[in-house]
């Protein structure tokens, strides 16, 4: 399918379309590693290149059921062969779609809306807290990463730096026992208490929460998997003083970490809001905040809602496919297994390079956090950089993560199987060796 | 291939859709006409519903090259069928799309920035405006839609009453010389000096404008076309304070108004910002800001930019194809022969019927203002929300639109044909009549 090329027409290609990319697309955008990659072919697990060389993707979450699949293409390309319109007709796609997600959710999760983006669906979020509850305030995670709009910015503290922050927005340290200021058994509620302070903190503003916005694993700050019970007390505390909590599922969710459907189930915590996004239609862009009714019909006593491509047909026809492979290919329960193959594996490498301080994540969204000292946990950033370039090199694709950046990120899509493990295990295996 | 159904099957239907619709997607969402629509089919200018009934389209714009169009299918589904990923690798598509949108803006205008609707468009256009200019006041016009987001919808005055605007947005009036305070010769320079007031208002709660944002149609006050004149000096006044001049192109661009590619055209204004939308992948989610170099670098200078699925290689195959048909079909030349076949009738049924108070806009970009009185000009709002009903009766499809609802508008997509404006004047005509 990819033509092959002369030696080196390639890659002056490549230089051309960089130059032309600079030019066009402006200084604000960033290419992935020092030699930006060329793809140009998409399959199941695999990324081409323009010279045919395949990359094995252990990164992108957006093709949930793998690049270019087949039965999302052909339902796309039916609905979109027949009708496109919006919300504003009826039309059952839409309504088909809102009921299996719902059916995947907790009973008092009731009504689901759409949208494009996570951050719209974020934006959404916030619209219907702060309309439900009456205040402003937010509490994130600290280096959370929730969008790229202005409010959904100023809670991605990765991003916008205290001093920035506007005064409606506080952070709490993410949960990590690896890393954080809390380690012992009574870590989950001495994080969990640090949303007291927060709230105190907007309180001495003359701010009260009107949400919790958390991810429920932690993504920008390392796939930090919330120890047992830090959710559900967090929730307490936020409703405790008249806010809600929102569970921010974009990455964790449909299936991801194996366990469950959702990040949240894991604590059989019920979120008062759910926002989900990029894997829900496997690059089309489609996302949803999901929320109980009473919260849904304060908000509609003020305003009305309406996203001109939000729930189309053609992006609930994505959806619904993306979740008929889901259910039809086993692709949770191959999260599970894949995901404890590949944490095993991982664990045997530990075992032979003491500069894998720490394996954490559950199914297939897991995070190796790389240091210089094993006692010390000094961050390995300038290893973790080359270990990610050495891959890339080698055709496997991850990056890093973390506030240090020290951390390989692995997320890939959801039809990643044992093979593809073992092949990364070996090529990681033998990049760390060469060092 | 609508298959068609007994009698009374398809009502049943869609009352089962409703009830449906309304306990999954809750009570925000919205439906068009007393008895909503089921639409099951579209193609060009026409919608087919559950029952097989035709429905000449004179209000969509999202399928700006027609519903369902052959060559806009074909393009994205053959992209994604081979590849769908985003920004952070290479890919030509993005670079061409831009390439050609630029092409089609003033020099000046030389960075193209994409992401997935227009409300996050104008989210960036903010951001960037804010980070350029270090200030934060936004000025709108008066009965304004710009988005759905937090911000976005804190300056769509039409949402957001102005007691619930925060302090950063102040109001202007619309150039409506139809029904506006100033009607004179003077119109436009009196109408843009209301900058003033705004700058002042702003100032007078210690805050600078970021920038003045304005559809260069506006559309949610009534298809405003702005008087000569306006633009360019409301632009100068901005800029004067120290903001940037935003030219909202959702609804004008691509064409529609016939005699320019963009609204902003019409004065030979440079806007600093252009943001556009919802007809750019003729219903895939694709939306684009365009900024002057300058600013694009202050804010790369602050942070970087990244949108999952905006400027993916699906998105910008649609864009390109949209170019293509716009192109190919000299889409742009029929908006003006259609619009003002369309015009002159409206104009002629106007001599007939004295509720016609005032015919504007321009190309396929047209409203028709019904009043009670020709004199008085009191807005007819139960004709209006009447011709439409009965026009949807007759199988023609339109909506009211400003703040009284009373003004019909028409925005069909750009395959609109002079056979098809006959068909709606020879309808409008009888419904008229028949009152």
């Amino acid at each position: 399918m990819t033509q092959s090329k002369r030696p080196g027409s390639s890659s002056a290609e490549t230089a051309r379309l960089l130059a032309r990319r600079k030019r066009l697309l402006g200084p604000a955008y960033r290419l992935f590693y020092r030699e930006p990659l060329h793809i140009v072919r998409g399959e199941g697990v695999w990324l081409i290149d323009a010279d045919g060389r395949r990359y094995l993707d252990m990164y992108n979450n957006v093709p949930h059921v793998g690049h270019c699949n087949p039965h999302v293409v052909d339902a796309l390309t039916r609905q979109m062969s027949t009708l496109n319109t919006h919300t504003r007709y009826l039309h059952g796609n839409v309504i088909d779609y809102a009921d299996r997600l719902l059916a995947r959710m907790p009973a008092a999760l009731d009504v689901a809306m759409f949208s494009c983006t996570g951050s719209e669906a974020n934006e959404l979020a916030l619209r219907i807290a702060r309309a439900a509850t009456g205040n402003i305030g937010v509490i994130a995670t600290e280096f959370s990463y929730h969008g790229n709009t202005q409010a959904t910015a100023a809670i991605s503290t990765e991003d916008t730096p205290e001093s920035e922050r506007p005064p409606w927005v506080v952070a709490v340290p993410a949960p990590d026992l690896y890393r954080g200021q809390h380690r012992g058994e009574d870590a989950a509620a001495r994080y969990a208490d640090c949303l007291q302070d927060a709230i105190a903190t907007l309180g001495s503003r003359g701010i009260a929460p009107a949400a919790f916005i958390v991810d429920t694993i932690i993504s920008s700050s390392g796939v930090v998997a919330p120890p047992p019970g830090y959710l559900a007390r967090a929730a307490a505390i936020v409703r405790e003083a008249g806010g809600l909590f929102i569970a921010d599922e974009v990455q964790p969710g449909l299936g991801r970490t194996g366990r469950h459907f959702w990040g949240f189930e894991a604590e059989g915590l019920v979120p008062d809001i759910v926002t989900m996004g990029k894997p829900m239609g496997n690059g089309h862009p489609l996302a949803a905040t999901v929320v109980q009714r009473a919260l849904a019909e304060r908000f509609a006593s003020k305003t009305s809602y309406f996203n001109t491509f939000g729930g189309n047909p053609v992006s609930a026809a994505a959806g619904l496919a993306v979740l008929d492979v889901l259910e039809r290919d086993d692709l949770q329960q191959n999260a599970l297994d894949v995901g404890e193959h590949l944490k095993a594996g991982l664990g045997r490498l530990a075992g032979r390079y003491p500069s894998i301080g720490d394996i954490r994540g559950h199914g297939l969204f897991l995070a190796v956090e790389l240091v210089e000292d094993s006692d010390a946990r000094t961050p390995a950033t300038r290893l973790a950089a080359d270990v990610v370039e050495n891959l890339r090199d080698r055709g496997i694709l991850t990056n890093t993560i973390g506030p240090d950046a020290n951390i390989l990120k692995l997320r890939p899509p959801m039809v990643f199987r044992r093979e593809h493990a073992d092949l990364f295990l070996e090529q990681l295996d033998e990049v760390l060796a060469a060092r």
